[in-house]
């Protein structure tokens, strides 16, 4: 497994029966709304217009839904977009790391020349955070890194328990990146966002995915909410059109859909909770309690290494997270699941009981 | 006018009669190509999924129709992308500009902190570049920005004139970023385009738009052509996904229409001469001979400022782009239109005709 190899890569090979069970890729299991289908295929004879470069409309929709002013907002062609438009304008020189967590911030930190520093969660506390640690094994960097919750591992910190970090942080001018792309998956995130405290530090920028919950992530929206000095910064840093028309108009549109944004938390809150349980029955798996719309495992137990795991998945067209390539996570066996309809769970529970 | 402010924003504010009719971009006059649109209507319930990362199938595309290894290869959502990744990795110190020039190369070059240095095109050439005189007025530079054809001028230049430079910033290893985006407009660029030299020249960099010729700005594709090592540097730079799923599909399929290139080529070619020349058959207007699907027109013998002019083509719904923006242009008052269907272009020249 290649060191930045990452989940839901279903292009690679062809798997047996035709189409991948794609486990690894954590995606609304609701999928795509049909509406928001619907405006791509009405706005694609637009497409010879260049996007609105303000991205007007979608920039309003995200202020109104998650109540941000316009000025704190910056649109991404992805929420990954965001992490290396941030490191480029920024340039910190010394990035601290959680681990395990998302390896795209290791490489957007590589890509910058940054020095990174990691802290190895604790895989027997099931990876939490202990801010206390951190403040010791951080004190000389000048950017951390969080996922909230964290990925893989779906560990969730309170606004509360992370603000004590942040005020740290500020005080000796380190940038606090939260990434909160899975955050639209809870009942309500008004207990964890710190989105709209970036009028009050000044170091914080916090990002978030439109693709994960509204299941379009081969159209690549995301959104970041800065100081509004950081967030001119990054919006001169950029060109103009990174947010394609279709993207802008399903953007809208997702936003809009309160039936499916409330059935698609119920359903993931409930299944989740579903398949912890099932997983957790199995022979020699150990899942950690999951916050959203994925659920880490210990297969170490399985007597097979998470590689061999999910090797023999793959053979019967299923594919789950290896987690042995991501840094903090040396020497251990977990794989990651996404939680997706109970047809497809069931599918999935029943390879991985004919396997370990 | 602001500083970077474009052609083509459409969505600024409603036109009289509904709908604009946009002369201030530059897109191919036949339209998105019908079956590029089936296709992307065909692709989007498959957006539930990432894009593939390694844009496997768009990039072997664009490697058999251009003649290129897939190594000298990186792509980027939209040409404008390109340019801002190249800079942000490079990061040259001074970056030599012929002006007027397309806005973004100064916007991308700003945004990294470069020093920029202009060498005024003459006016009174209609804006030839002068190699001999660029050698002296870049020779403290260590990046060079050049368009060919040069927007909004039109001018072009074949491979040979260009190469006497481009050898002279080699061994002074400056680099020389060449965009190529409206190349495909014309019969066949084979005595125009240096894409092909990025193996020999290794600071040499060469960007291609893939929306203006088909018709889809909205759905961003571009790429760039550069030494492998140049590109290995580009890859880790960028995020892996940044050309979406529907721009990827869409690539494949149009660089498939061979009738459509044909048809849009020799389109564009009759039609820019017929409209070059009744252009300068209206009073006061004398424009520069094209050799794509823009013209530049220097109004200044009607008596009104460009920008004059713009705001009343405006009130009749049409926008042209007013150059008085463009650095290069200061005290200058010249206009650019696109080509479009013979229809639009009458309708245009009878409202340029009853305003001058």
């Amino acid at each position: 497994m290649e060191k930045f190899e990452h989940g839901g890569n279903i292009y690679s090979k062809a798997p047996v029966g035709g189409k991948w069970l794609d486990f690894s890729a954590n995606i609304n299991p609701l999928g795509l709304a049909p509406e928001v289908g619907q405006v791509i295929a009405d706005n694609i004879a637009g497409i010879i217009h260049y996007p609105d470069p303000a991205a007007r409309q979608v920039k309003q929709a995200v202020s109104a839904f998650y109540g941000l002013e316009q000025e704190q907002l910056v649109l991404g062609n992805g929420a990954a977009e965001l992490f290396y438009l941030f490191l480029q304008v920024i340039r910190p020189q010394r990035i601290g790391l959680p681990v395990p967590s998302f390896s795209d911030y290791q490489r957007a930190a590589e890509a910058v020349g940054a020095e990174l520093v990691y802290a190895k969660l604790s895989a027997e506390a099931d990876f939490q955070v202990d801010f206390a640690r951190l403040r010791r094994d951080f004190s000389a960097v000048d950017c951390v890194f969080f996922g909230n919750p964290n990925n893989p591992t779906g560990q969730l910190l309170t606004r509360a328990q992370r603000e004590e970090f942040m005020a740290f942080a500020e005080s000796k001018g380190i940038w606090t990146v939260v990434d909160e792309s899975f955050l639209d998956f809870l009942p309500t995130d008004s207990e964890y966002s710190v989105r709209a405290l970036t009028g009050q530090y000044e170091h914080l920028f916090v990002v978030r995915s439109l693709t994960k919950f509204f299941a379009m992530p081969g159209l690549r929206l995301g959104f970041a909410s800065g100081h509004p000095e950081l967030v001119g910064r990054l919006e001169r840093a950029k060109d103009v059109w990174n947010v394609n028309s279709l993207a802008q108009a399903a953007g809208v549109a997702a936003l809009g859909l309160k039936a499916y944004h409330k059935r698609s938390r119920e359903f993931v809150q409930q299944e989740k909770d579903w398949l912890y349980k099932r997983l957790g029955a199995i022979r020699g798996l150990r899942p950690i309690p999951p916050s959203v719309n994925f659920i880490m495992v210990n297969v170490e137990d399985t007597g097979l290494t998470s590689s061999e795991l999910t090797a023999q998945m793959r053979q019967q067209g299923i594919l789950v997270r290896d987690c042995a390539n991501y840094t903090g996570l040396e020497g251990r066996q977990y794989i990651r699941v996404a939680v997706r309809t109970r047809g497809e769970n069931e599918q999935m529970l029943k390879a991985l009981e004919a396997i370990v």
